[in-house]
């Protein structure tokens, strides 16, 4: 390393280049990043690019991923309680760990916050935490708190469990799997969409009453996603083995293209048989002039889970009432196609969440 | 959970009861989270309140630990070069895994940076990440990537792992132990010291020249500190395993504290024992009027390690140079003792860092 010049004058000024970050996208940042990325140990199984991490333990396969939760960008906390985020921000992580096929073990939670939060706020924050702990039987063994100069951010470590041969990643579809989506979708962008606009009402004027009849769900969907830990233990006890899965964070869209993209295939899905609430569905169309679908497709946050299963295994999972099937994997020339409900097929699109 | 307010006004105004997190400080406020935390697996040997978590994995333990670098708070970017401050992130986060006398494995990063960051300094951060990652062998294997309202935070979580019968913790030094130094202290304290004073020089004058003659050691100290892994191998090579173990992240006295109230023990440290380097010692007398012994008992981010020993293995580390036996432990009631030149005794108070 370079100690020529401590004082580095340079960070006051620009660089000499200048790229945005926002012209690469999430996405294509990550990609940048890891390429240069060199991994010394054997243990090492899956470095960056699944919902988690995959390390070897000798009998098993240890699962690791990461999040933050920044104030102002993942949340505001004008309308989500303190105790919901905490309980949020451990089920998003497990939810990384049930895309794999794995059980959360353990935890860790890094945690920043100004002077404007007082140890009351933290203590919500906790008890939303241990809530989701308990539902979700892990461990929360370690972490960090600091101070912020503004804001509150989270940062999550969640460890899992997975035995080697029930693994299951996002890179091996293969052509004539059925795609399965768990839940309904689109529930969680509405919610959001329910507070965003019940929040400008209540700035405009702090004395109105909220109007949130009919929309608990939707709310709930934001404010307190399940991560489907139930789905993976069902599906143990029916003897599935996805062919490939992963959690729907950014948008149903955005995670199949995921999906086809790192497995080599393609996809055909059907609009009738994308599941959506009828509270949902009612939202969409007579709060917010949004069509069902688009918010199926596009509204991120259900933390529901995508899978692809052989089509030997369809009988078994044909009756559940928590997962759908949404139609079937074709080859990478096919891309991802919509049929709509008149017949017609459209490319489908990944918006997905832009933060940058 | 209760969901009958979903809009929660009283986040816009103060909470009922309001304690401030600085009448607690960062032990009180860890010591009041973690008090009501349950564990639901048996793997979990040790939660809060070490250098790292302990996770049993069959035939080793599993080490984890968390650390969040926060702008303005952990580090400043008008001395501090991103590529140094991705190198000593993951130094940093190495350490602790050390102070467990454990091998760290892999490494998880979560950043989140403004629009003021380019993609050219996200680069450099990496491109430090990428040295540490190859100095220490340790397998950058996932994170997260968002966008941030203001600055840049990092938040590193390390993975590594010990043989059941070598693991060191804090809470198990006995009396008659040899206390054990690595390294020299005080000097990362100091190059901040010399960092700060010419930041406002440049303020003041943004032509004047750096004035850092004779201080390349301690900025090194304080902008590329090195996690203290050789002294793991060297102590495994020479048969010892240390009884408590800590690395020196809030300075030698706080540090000292934590090995004696988690052990129930008391020591005696000698301040002629106490190694400083000469340049440290200059720079503290000559341009800071600071006391050396000062700076090396409450600087802090030192990051070498403090460990105790067995009576009959000093004599296999006594003419070791980067080992330094500085004192030993004694009962309770004795606390902490520092035994001056002139043969006075001080009690000695742990200053350590106060973000809150």
């Amino acid at each position: 390393m370079d100690f020529s010049r401590y004082i580095c004058r340079k960070n006051f000024n620009k660089m000499t280049q200048r790229t945005e970050i926002a012209s690469l996208g999430e996405f294509g940042l990550i990609e940048r990043l890891s390429k240069d990325i060199k991994h010394y140990h054997k243990s090492t199984v899956k470095g960056i690019g699944d919902d988690a991490a995959v390390v070897d333990m000798g009998d098993k396969f240890l699962l690791i991923s990461t999040d933050m939760l920044l104030e102002g960008i993942h949340f505001d906390l004008s309308y989500t309680p303190l105790k919901h985020l905490g309980y949020k921000a451990i089920a998003v992580n497990v939810s990384d760990i049930a895309a794999m096929n794995g059980t959360p073990t353990q935890i860790t939670v890094g945690i920043a916050l100004s002077n404007r939060f007082s140890l009351e706020a933290v203590e919500e924050i906790y008890m939303g935490m241990r809530l989701a702990c308990e539902d979700y039987k892990v461990d929360l063994v370690g972490g960090d708190t600091t101070a912020a100069i503004s804001g509150l951010i989270l940062s999550i470590t969640v460890l899992g469990t997975v035995a080697k041969d029930k693994i299951v990643y996002r890179n091996t579809a293969k052509k004539g799997d059925i795609l399965c989506v768990t839940g309904d979708l689109g529930g969680a962008y509405l919610g959001l969409q329910a507070l965003t606009r019940e929040k400008q009402v209540f700035v405009a004027n702090p004395e109105m009453q909220p109007e949130l009849d009919g929309m608990d769900y939707i709310i709930e969907r934001q404010l307190k996603p399940q991560a489907r830990l139930d789905i993976i233990h069902e599906l143990a006890d029916l003897g599935i083995v996805p062919t490939s899965m992963i959690d729907i964070s950014d948008g149903l869209a955005s995670e199949i293209m995921h999906i086809c993209k790192q497995s080599g295939v393609g996809a055909v899905l059907y609009e009738d048989k994308l599941p959506i609430d009828q509270q949902s569905y009612d939202a969409a169309i007579n709060h917010f002039q949004l069509s069902p679908i688009t918010c199926a497709l596009n509204g991120g946050e259900d933390y529901e889970l995508l899978f692809t299963i052989s089509q030997e295994n369809y009988e078994k999972i044909k009756q559940h009432d928590q997962i759908s099937t949404i139609g079937y994997i074709t080859d990478a020339d096919k891309k991802v196609a919509l049929v709509m409900r008149n017949g017609t097929t459209v490319a489908v699109q990944a918006q997905g969440w832009k933060h940058f």
